[in-house]
């Protein structure tokens, strides 16, 4: 199992029993999660913006608009942080300050490229597309030529990540468990609700069994004591 | 109804007819989310770290423990940039290019303080445990002395923030409209599960009724076409 170092930027000071470096875990986080938090700095100020994503290897891969803010600064090759958090649970315990979540969350960090081959790119759409929605790229009409010069693709390459990880019951003080309080957690996850089919439908097709079976993780993560 | 100034800084360049820049809208997703992703500059080099939080009137309140990177950064007067995002749905379009997600998200930029007064420092500590469990602060514990003394807390005064938000069936070039692919709407939200009892639950009480109950929004926002 390979470890990303722990350096002075990804190493975790707070609370180290929660951190975890090796790239297994860090990779099942990554791609169990839809959204990320990407961050980066312009004249000294702090941007944050959450986008869709993808991984490849080692790579974090975003699109955009090849204007955009974030992609014009990491095709520069940038500095970049990135965040991808799962709550699986509210912790709650019999004091305020033992209370909790249980959660999953990845911070890494790297540089960013352009992706400029045309091959590569239209594999790295296919990877974000796929990791969103796994069976869709099949299906889908294909990025005409005019859509892939719109579209920017830029791969991260994570030169550091730490993940960090909270599971099971509340840790309360000794003295306080005999305290009249209930304690114990509320676990929450991503629910899958009925397709809304397109009300511009023209054709009768069905819905995919992707879209209609989809489901991300095994959604009990986190939730073990 | 109030509305924040749109500077160079949180201008929303791509796709602008999503973005919002009233407060009420901005303290709506703020008030619903449950963890934010707040974002720093040290040395030059950006960080992201998720988060719990609260809000207080136009202050994003963040605590944790006095050493870490996040509150000492903060409590230095750097800027900050933080996000709160809420996925939706899926927009599973016809065609690779028009897929998207429905969401609604905030970035907001400010400065932040630490807050050294004993009643504001409890006042933001109760109002952080009501933003993620309403009702919880009059039945747990209340932090001791030694408590206070080893958490911070920092209130970042909101100086300029955007809302975006996506709601909707997927928007189809219209030659692709008779394409035999299924599109539409796959909507998610955050479940609930049933409560776990602490199994060192030493006194038989039952569960809160802000536990059993709990949700947060409407669950409906975002779905609406």
């Amino acid at each position: 199992m390979s470890q990303f170092p722990a350096t002075a930027r990804n190493t975790v000071n707070r609370l180290p029993k929660r951190a975890q470096y090796d790239s297994e875990t860090i990779y099942s986080i990554l791609d169990e999660g839809l959204i990320c938090h990407a961050a980066f700095v312009q004249e000294g100020q702090p941007f944050v913006i959450p986008s869709l994503y993808g991984r490849f290897e080692n790579n974090l891969l975003l699109h955009g608009a090849k204007a955009s803010r974030m992609i014009r600064h990491i095709q520069d090759g940038g500095q970049v942080s990135v965040a991808v958090s799962l709550l699986d649970g509210l912790v709650i315990a019999r004091s305020v300050f033992h209370h909790s979540v249980n959660y999953r969350s990845v911070v890494l960090f790297g540089r960013g490229r352009l992706v400029d081959d045309k091959e590569e790119k239209l594999n790295f759409l296919r990877v974000i597309t796929e990791h969103i929605l796994p069976g869709r790229w099949a299906d889908a009409r294909k990025p005409s030529r005019k859509e892939m010069n719109a579209t920017a693709v830029v791969a991260i390459t994570i030169e550091s990540a730490t993940a960090k990880i909270r599971t099971g019951p509340p840790g309360d003080d000794e003295e306080d468990y005999q305290l009249p309080v209930w304690a114990g957690v509320l676990p929450l996850r991503q629910q899958v609700l009925d397709p809304i089919p397109d009300p511009l439908l023209k054709v009768d097709v069905p819905v995919p069994g992707y879209v209609s079976g989809y489901r991300r993780g095994s959604g009990e993560k986190g939730q073990a004591s």
